[in-house]
This record gives C-alpha cells, sequence and structure tokens, in this order.
C-alpha cells in the first residue's frame, strides 16, 4: 500500500503556532477530511479534495480516512489543537483496532499540536506549572458520575485543572455542575480563567474566582483552567494580571 | 521601558515542531537566557549574547532575565517543551511577583511549545486520548507524600498519567516507587509507555506493563505515561503498536 493517513493537530488556529511538519503535512496531501470548523482553516489548492463532515460522526469519519488512505490516497485527517487530547486520534486507533485487518498495515502518522489548553497557560501566565488534571466535560460518552468523581479527584489531589468541552448548546449545564462540585474542595477565592477562541482574532480571556465564575462565559469554543488553592493571581499596572501555579506548591510548605 | 521578556517554547527538539512565532523570537531577541542543554539547539548570531546557567537555577536565571529586560534589552529565555509545563513560565512569574515593582509593567509573553508528553503520545497513538493527569516526580520542591498522593487520586479515577522528572542521578528510586504505589490501583497488564528523547536523533521509545516496566529505563531526558486500565494497546504486523485509551472508557460502559 502507497496509501498513508496523516492526522494533523492545526493548533489553536493561528498560523503562528502551526508547526512546520503539519504546514508541510497540509501541503502533500491529497484529501482532508475534518470537522468543517477545521477545513475552513486551510486553504486547500484546487487538486485537493475535501470530505467535510459534521462534528459529532468522529467513527465514521475516522473509517472513512482509513479507506481511503487503504485505497492508495495521502490522505490527512485534520483536527484543532492536538489531535490526542480530546480529539481524532484516540477515534483513528479505535478504528484501526476494530477494523479491517489491512488498516493495521497501514502508514498512519500522528502530528502533535498546539492545545487550547497550553495556548490559553501561555496567555495568562503558567497556571499549568505545576501538577494538573485535564479532563473533559462532555458526557456524551461517559456518565456524569464519571466526571464528577474525577473533579473530587482532580481538586482534593492539589492538581489545577483543565477542563476541554465545557458547554454546548445540548450540554447546558455541566459547567455549572463542575463548579459547584469544585466548590466542596476549593476556597472561594481559587483563580477561574476562561479562555475563548484563544490565538484567534475573537479571542476572549477572562480572570475571576471559583466563586464567581459564571458558566455562561464559556461555549464550545472555551477552555476553562481552574487553579489549585496554590495558584496566584498577580496585578499589574496596565496590564492584565499574571496566574500561575507555583513550582513549589501550598501543600509542600506545610 | 523598551526591553521585553520573551519565554519560549523550543518543543522537544526538532526544528520541526519549533512554531512559527517561536522561531521569530528566536531570530529577533538580543539575549538568550537557558540551562545549557537548551542553548546549544539555537544558533545564536554573533551579535546575539547568550547567559548560559545550570538546570537547577531557575530563579536566578528568571530574576537576571528580568533584569535584563527592564534595562531594555529584547531577551529570550529558551526551554525545552512548552514553558508552561514544568518549566520557567511559573519561576518568571513567581519572581515578578516577588521582585521589583517595575518588573510588573515588563513587557513579557510567553509561547507555547509541543511539551513532551504531546510528542511521546503523537509517537505512539493516543494514549492520552481521554482524562489524563500530568505529575511531576521531582521531590525537589514538593514532599514525596504529595506525590505518592497525587498517584493515588489519578490512577483511582481512572486517569491516563503523563509522568515528567521521572529519575535523575539525585532521584534515582521515586519512579519505581511510583510504580509500586500504581500497582496498588491498576491491572498488571495496564500500558506503560516510555519515551526518551522523543524527536531528537537519539530517540528510544519503549512500550511495556505496568507489571514489568523497569524504572531502569527512564532517565532525565524520559517521559513515562502510565494507561489507565481502560487503555488499549493494538499490535500491528511489522510496525509498533498503537497505544491509545479510548473515547469511551471502561468505567462508562460499566
Amino acid at each position: 500500500m502507497s496509501g498513508r493517513l496523516t492526522v494533523v493537530g492545526l493548533g489553536p488556529g493561528d498560523p503562528d503556532l502551526l508547526t512546520p511538519e503539519a504546514s508541510r503535512a497540509l501541503a502533500e496531501s491529497e484529501v482532508f477530511f475534518g470537522y468543517a470548523g477545521y477545513l475552513e482553516r486551510i486553504s486547500p489548492r484546487p487538486d485537493q479534495q475535501r470530505v467535510v463532515s459534521d462534528n459529532r460522526e468522529e467513527a465514521d469519519r475516522a473509517r472513512a480516512a482509513l479507506e481511503q488512505a487503504a485505497a492508495g490516497w495521502k490522505v490527512a485527517m485534520v483536527t484543532g489543537g492536538d489531535p490526542g487530547v480530546f480529539a481524532m486520534a484516540a477515534a483513528v486507533c479505535e478504528q484501526i483496532e476494530a477494523g479491517r485487518a489491512e488498516w493495521r498495515r497501514l502508514d498512519v502518522v500522528i502530528m502533535p499540536g498546539i492545545t487550547a489548553m497550553l495556548a490559553l497557560a501561555a496567555r495568562v501566565g503558567a497556571p499549568l506549572g505545576h501538577d494538573f488534571c485535564v479532563i473533559s466535560l462532555s458526557d456524551n460518552l461517559k456518565p456524569w458520575e464519571v466526571v464528577e468523581r474525577r473533579l473530587d479527584a482532580a481538586a482534593a489531589g492539589g492538581f489545577a485543572i483543565a477542563l476541554y468541552n465545557p458547554r454546548s448548546q445540548a450540554r447546558p449545564w455541566q459547567l455549572g455542575a463542575a463548579f459547584e462540585r469544585l466548590r466542596r474542595h476549593l476556597p472561594p477565592a481559587t483563580a477561574v480563567v476562561f479562555g475563548r477562541a484563544v490565538r484567534r482574532p475573537e479571542e476572549a480571556i477572562s480572570v475571576t474566582t471559583l466563586d464567581e465564575a459564571d458558566p455562561a462565559s464559556a461555549d464550545m469554543a472555551t477552555c476553562v483552567i481552574v487553579g489549585s488553592a496554590a495558584t496566584r493571581v498577580v496585578s499589574r499596572p496596565g496590564l492584565p494580571p499574571l496566574v500561575y501555579s507555583p513550582r513549589m506548591d501550598a501543600e509542600a510548605a506545610r
């Protein structure tokens, strides 16, 4: 087989954060698969095909891309952020395991990207500067009780927490419930950072506290970082505050 | 003040993973600060100065860089991976909070990079494809009991786990102790991935199980990913196995 499937992380959307290898993969691919919102970010040449799919149809999209690569095409599956963080790499692996034997012999390359939490953290300081957890609030693929248990474990364990998929039209209450859950473990003044469309023209970032955090500040394009009890907010004259989690955390100082 | 401090994430070391904005920042800086191992990766022009420091002296290095930026220079603090993940961004924020008032007015820009766990995960599949925790095993800045408590919380909570700073000459026993701790919670067959010098010429990656994981496989240049109980290993004829954490995990299926 001469085909190849490359799973490309586009990063947050700013071309300044697209890795050189991802740029090259986009240039060398013959067919692009992806959610419409990500395919819009690249500009295919007339000789490059696009297969646009809805955001929900990840298994179907992965199978179709594998099929096309197995037929000998150079296929790119494009995804925002990093393909390995709540994105398409796991869906592709799932289909390789479940699918046709020849898919296991395919040349599959996964190219990492700047995932949303790293782009957001860099914008505000270093809120993930010490141990942290990364949790998707989507309960499409896991029961809400599992999410709650993980929020408990993360907050009680002293981790900072990055929340992906915090809120959508179909999942309007989950982020509020998550904040409620975290308030059981964390002080009211714990730093919370909302980052919407980070590193895109419509970027909006706000820093608040767990006490005052409003779930309505988030949507599908938002990443939320909740600090640990040790996370600091440093005010700066004429500049946005810095938010960081110290390398030596409060628990260590006890 | 016309000075500026840019904290630049170099990524894993492969220029193919250096972001365009980081490349440009390196070209535009007048003075580089950093650990010798990272400064070796860039090639300063004759008109660019380098201030090399030992890996341990992070607070001193941050202060010196802030001082130089406050004096009007364009300063780059270079760091491997992402500056916000167990790297220099938190140290710089700490010194801004603790230091001279004028440092709070400085133009400080943090540029994200591909951190080791994302580079390693992409090489093997998608082991961080579902909820995960990120823990430094260094007990220089926190007591070992805190590390143990976090390992317990992560494993019992069903998270995959990325371990940074797993082992060094000064910290020879911590990784073995961490594996012992994780074995209390996770099945012997749980996937473990060692990635040494990922995306550099001397890259070495191995996939094993928690039962058989040998701490001696790791050193300072290694990132270790421990799967959750749901993480899958898919064998492939003539290719390395794929390791991935399903989007719908085992707990969700119960």
